[in-house]
């Protein structure tokens, strides 16, 4: 593959900017979390790219664009590499421009901030903590690691998306920057309708230099664990809750028995095998009400709360957000390596109904996995199952199930953006990418729509983040 | 009146506490803002108190209650009387217990605060904005004069619904202590399932001495006004707004042209008299998204946004909120004295047909006025209409109109809970009024309920805050 590229000319040129060119290393950081999938595990385990090169600055990340550029070399960005799409590895190779250096908060005001894309999430936090007692609203269960450039780019919403829905909304993301890959790349500053050019597209139009975020408020949270004697009872309860408009919530999730008790090692002190658990972060100021109103509800046992733990019951737990999300997944995975996963939509107002039906229909194969969220001003809920594995031609059998019963599906066995199911191509969506990457050389392989004109965008399935020329209405 | 009770020796029995019983003072205090309704005018104008006493702490209050209690003298406690419904209105005269002085703010946390009933909404948020950028979730357009007690016992909502729902959601009040009135009064502390004794009571089960709320982060909210060419574009393009769940907005209304330009006096010079205006509050820093959503809608003008008015053009205009909820009212009022209101639900998910619909019904004579809310967890509107008052009989019958088209009445032209429709009374309630006032001299006259124990409170019509009994799931 290296030879289709003059990398010796690249390093030329990158002056005092950081790279790395040990195959090794290279072909280690030329993977995310696409294992996760089978499918994916399959077909992309081979790709590498031929050199990494980490710029700290939005002038390096210029001066490496227009090095790759002139030398005609592919460029697939990458903050920590915690996304499972597949959607930091470069399946042409070339250069896999790691982020995770240029990580500064530049700026942090009431209700917002500023930083650099490659800064982790978790560390964010700290900085708008300590400054002003403000939070992220929304990050995935990788928190820890992943960066908030890689989450715009490959995320769609996570740990509260019951309060504010997910990336794809309004006001979910202020600002960005992003490099244009040209022969003398430019910044364009995007706010407003073209935000949702660059959100979710995994770095096909543009490389993204500075996020401007809104913040919430950072409260103390609580973990709360709730039991149930059926699946259907925790999902009634869990969504009635989601309804309660006055209550602080963080994340609120449903893992079907036995999962809890199998999975989540260090809890299962807590976790009876057959109980069908609520996962609930909620603000400590609002821990009582959650209990009084859990009590109105027959057969919702409390399991723990973590502001009640002693020191060495509450030592070694994980927090509840690493509970859930894709960290529900990974748990099981580790367990269990026959495990995979599904995205799915359960489309409000027929949600508790259509997981009962959905669930009763696969039985064992299919575990259910609820995170319950706001979408489009309704509470409804995705699910994340745990699907037992055996054939590639069986999974696609189960997402045919679920979408003829109603359920639409992202698929997270698709590498393409198209495929995966979140990001719907349109004509806009390809103009701005002909005026970012005119030469395509930007994470090439992601977009269908770019490889083959042919291909017919207009479909009528359901995206997460709709075509931008479909959004409008009036 | 006054022959009734013996004020000379409860006076002599009140030590230090400030009194006051100069008739025309004690009848100026004996109102609240009932003369919005016709109907209350009539049936209330001449309602006063015997004495005004004003406690400023809790060993106040509980001897100001143990001396009235000792002489059976009626007690009606009062913030700043700034409610619609009669609520602070001593129907029996006796004690009129103005809480206005009893007021610190005494404590403030992250997302929460305490503070003693009297304390003035804005005044709070003085405290709580200087102290950590966090100000109330809910307040009525009185915010400037109303108090938080009074408040909690005879409001439900208002600014703020739009995002955390009403005073009947679970979480919207943390904890209260009320005092009883017994021969030795009790201070009970309620949190949970009991919050919802007390809320929305006109104080007739306790006279509340602290409050525990919860707090939202204090941004800089920006007023912006829209001007839609229809109704139905207007209300469509709210409830869609307000679905957004990624927008940070603080209120959102829609008002029916004429009545803008008509009744909005100081706004007028940005109001064409033929646009139906939707107007929001917003953090600064979602304004660029909220007007990126709106260049969607086909025909949505941007009348006018505070953070861009030039002083001169900013210099005396009101804030959104005093546009909104009651205070539209108000304006109408002081431009047409026989203007007055309802308080009408649309549920979700009809709102926009229903509006559209009983707004075509009834013309000129009833004039929109929504407020979108977050209501079980759904966006729906109330309206407060402004209605071109011609009889009581008319008035009952429009009234009738709105239910038997699917849209209920919280009646303000009533001052009994029941009556008003927002409290329904049950067992249980009735329970705990024997325990806190077994004599029934808490604001009597009020409850219907208590006064007549053959009243038929099981009713089948829809109350703001539920039954206690029923509002039992699972």
């Amino acid at each position: 593959m290296t030879a289709r590229y003059d990398i010796a000319a690249l390093k030329a040129r990158l002056g005092g900017i950081r790279s790395e060119d040990n195959p090794a290393l290279v072909k280690q950081k030329s993977r995310d979390f696409f294992w996760y999938s089978p499918v994916l595990k399959r077909k992309l385990d081979h790709v590498t790219a031929d050199i990494i090169v980490l710029p700290t600055s939005e002038a390096e990340v210029l001066e490496v664009l227009t090095a790759a550029h002139a030398l005609g070399i592919p460029v697939t960005p990458r903050g920590t590499g915690t996304g499972n799409y597949g959607q930091a590895m470069p399946l042409s190779g070339g250069v896999l421009l790691d982020l995770s250096g240029f990580n500064k908060v530049k700026a942090i005001a009431p209700g917002r901030y500023v930083a650099e894309p490659g800064a982790i999430m978790a560390r964010i936090d700290d900085e708008t903590r300590r400054h002003s007692r403000q939070e992220l609203r929304l990050h995935p269960s990788t928190y820890q690691t992943a960066s908030i450039g890689g989450f715009i780019a490959g995320g769609s919403g996570g740990v509260g998306s019951i309060k504010w829905g997910g990336l794809r909304d309004w006001g979910n993301i202020i600002a960005l920057k992003v490099a244009t890959m040209e022969a003398s790349p430019r910044i364009l500053e995007l706010s407003g309708e073209d935000l949702h050019k660059v959100a979710h597209a995994y770095g096909t139009n543009g490389i993204i230099t500075e996020v401007e975020m809104p913040l919430a408020p950072a409260y103390d949270w609580v973990d709360v664990i709730l039991g149930f004697g059926s699946l259907r009872a925790a999902t009634e309860f869990a969504n009635e809750l989601g309804e309660q408009d006055g209550l602080a919530l963080k994340n609120l999730a449903v893992v079907a028995a036995p999962a809890p008790h199998d999975y989540f090692l260090r809890h299962r002190k807590f976790l009876p095998r057959d109980s069908h658990l609520v996962i609930v972060m909620a603000a400590d100021f609002a821990v009582d009400s959650l209990l009084a109103y859990a009590k109105r509800f027959r057969g919702a046992a409390l399991l723990m709360r973590s502001d009640t733990l002693f020191p060495e019951e509450a030592k070694g737990l994980p927090p509840a957000y690493e509970l859930g999300w894709n960290h529900t997944t990974l748990r099981a995975l580790r367990v269990d390596p026959a495990i995979t996963y599904l995205q799915v939509l359960y489309p409000f107002p027929n949600q508790v109904e259509l997981v009962e039906a959905i669930h009763a229909r696969f039985g064992d194969e299919v575990l259910c996995h609820l995170e319950f969220v706001r979408f489009d001003g309704k509470i409804t809920c995705f699910g994340l199952p745990l699907v037992r594995f055996t054939t590639e031609e069986r999974l696609e059998e189960i997402m045919a199930i679920h979408e003829a019963m109603g359920a639409p599906i992202f698929n997270p066995h698709r590498y393409t953006l198209e495929e995966g199911g979140m990001k719907q191509t349109d004509e806009a969506q390809l103009a701005f990418k002909r005026q970012a990457d005119p030469q395509g050389l930007l994470n090439p392989g992601k977009m269908i729509a770019w490889e083959d004109p042919a291909y017919d965008y207009a479909s009528g399935k359901t995206f997460l983040f709709r075509s931008l020329s479909e959004a409008g209405v009036g």
